[in-house]
């Protein structure tokens, strides 16, 4: 795939007859108008992203992209890279956190190793490595086009599969140390705000640690910024007024200067989510900059996406606010590997079965409430 | 049981060793210190709770409790009283919305009825019946001091009951036509807050209802507060300065007289909870001012509650505020039957998982992290 080729894909509008008629749905069932609040958005937003009324969301996946990034050599982490592939190792054996906290429940998890900096194979994990590692963002870019391409595909590929083999729904998560700092540097320039504003303590920095973090970050957006030329300015300190980069092009270049591998793949499993019809549900921080960078780069993507949480890091909510979804978990998060988006699994279960089973005021005789409001 | 026996349990305190165990527990799992926000602290609270550093949370109940209240003759729902009763009778079938949304889940339902305005008996329904609904209290007392005591002593006992089966958590949760003008009244009365800025459209009120709504409640309390007598004055409109009533004795008589069969019912769940050390998960707004009713007739109650979710009845939050407590789902559901709070269950199974199965940096090589914040 090449840029143009990248920036060319177009994504079919979710059905918007689909959604009213799931609305219409959700008023039938005795229980108070919108009683179920933003989970019966939700369900409408996946009704009308599969185009299907009552769609199967039975099979679920969550997708890990793992990845090193080279930034880490900055000190902008309290560990080192060797972390991220002890990790995948764990992932692989479902021995990592997010395999331990869905072990009783029924979905599957794809750990993709993207971008670890290991020759080792990890058994469990599929191997799609474009290379070991970034480059260190703050002394040149993360990779090159090709490298950032590759990794794409890797996520659309993923996504993919994943039709292929019937699932209906579909989680995003990383792992890879150092990437809050990939993460928010590519918000920043993406959104114009300054790393003051954005910047967070990751896995757990001290205070000295965050301001070196965010010293980093500032010098990885100076050396880019005008390289890419577009709005390569960063608002006031303290201000949110410059726009940041949103032409598909030059997003394209924020990503492969200032993200990583993770990010790269998670990008391309959101507009897999938008090409295949597989609504794509956002984790953290490092998750929802991918979630709006693949927005930028291929306009309607976020049509098929589903916020989860609001997250510890600041930039989560700066991105999914941008992205206009609203989260539904709001428990200072920040573990990564996709587990708050899993933890909305279940929420969406009992959703989607009292969408698809409760009874209705027809049925049991129950008078039905007028809608009066929203 | 007497008004001075039931204002003079007393409710021993969480283990605070426990407490500080449980959280030295998470910081040696090999994830990012915090990683599960208040997810974590939730399980240190209920750990505390249980006496136990891994409790067993598996056996779950919801209880619901349903009864009928008289305000509904001021024309303050959409619906009559008899719906209560058909919503009870497709609870007992577990057909009801929070039946069909735990279906797939382990979770047992015990419907409580409390006080339906009904002679039917309800097949799967425990009949702890004390009246048959409450008198309007737009023009007298819900109901009297020895109904009251009943109500709550039907839910200390169901409690009691769960405990001796062997349950290690439980949801809160009711059903009642009416109950958002008594729950709102009540916490009026508790707040010193004006309805206006409490009364919210329940299961959906047009703006008229609203206001008519508001203007009961408003009746209410000026027909009861006096009556009372001690800090019987209300804030003025758009102000938040009384205290509101909380001397024990004086609260019991608002849940008395502005109150339901089902608030008093799930005050002694809540009372109950911290009696026998069951964690206690509390949905929305109906069940947020039976929490607060709970914990100032007895002082401690509060350590054994946990808040689920934010929920779209504005009083929700204060309540919930007041008890010092952070609910983790931020949907506006205002669904009812406990539904929110047994959405906050498999959050807990995944977070327990994780806490109880977790590998730790030792096991698995990696390096710890230190804890620099929080």
């Amino acid at each position: 795939m090449t840029i143009e080729e990248l920036c060319s894909i177009r994504i079919s509008k979710p059905d918007p007859g689909i959604r009213d008629e799931a609305k219409k749905r959700w008023d039938a069932i005795a229980k108070p108008i919108d009683g179920l609040g933003r989970m019966e958005e939700i369900i409408c937003r996946i009704a009308s992203a599969r185009g299907e009324l009552c769609p199967d969301i039975s099979k679920k996946a969550l997708v890990i992209m793992c990845a090193d990034n080279g930034v880490v050599r900055e000190g902008v982490s309290q560990t080192d890279q060797s972390v991220t592939g002890q990790v995948a190792h764990l992932m692989g054996e479902r021995k990592s956190s997010v395999g331990i906290m869905i072990r009783g429940y029924g979905a599957d998890i794809f750990t993709i190793d993207v971008g670890i900096n290991s020759d080792e194979k990890y058994p469990g994990v599929i191997d799609r490595k474009v290379r070991k590692g970034t480059a260190d963002i703050a002394l040149g870019p993360a990779m090159t086009e090709r490298e950032c391409l590759k990794a794409i595909e890797a996520g659309i590929g993923t996504v993919r599969d994943c039709s292929e083999k019937g699932y209906g729904l579909i989680a995003a998560g990383e792992m890879g140390i150092g990437n809050t700092t990939t993460g928010t540097a590519l918000l920043c320039a993406l959104t114009g705000m300054d790393p003051a504003l954005l910047t967070g303590p990751g896995a757990g920095l001290p205070e000295s640690g965050l301001k070196r973090k965010e010293q980093v970050i500032r010098n990885a957006l100076e050396l880019h910024l005008r390289e890419i030329g577009e709005n390569g300015t960063l608002s006031p300190q303290g201000e949110n007024t410059a726009e940041g980069f949103d032409s598909p092009q030059s997003v394209f270049e924020c990503l492969r200067r200032l993200g990583g591998l993770d990010i790269a793949g998670m990008t391309g499993v959101f507009i897999g989510g938008a090409m295949y019809r597989i609504p794509v549900v956002i984790d953290g921080l490092i998750c929802a900059a991918a979630a709006l960078t693949a927005q930028r780069i291929v306009n309607g993507c976020r049509e098929y996406m589903i916020a989860s949480h609001t997250g510890r890091e600041k930039g989560t909510d700066v991105a999914l606010d941008l992205l206009q979804l609203s989260p539904v978990i709001c428990a200072d998060l920040s573990l990564g590997e996709g587990t708050g988006a899993v933890m909305l699994f279940p929420l969406l279960d009992m959703a989607m079965a009292l969408y698809a089973e409760g009874s209705s005021f027809s049925e049991t005789g129950i008078r039905k409430y007028e809608r009066y409001q929203g």
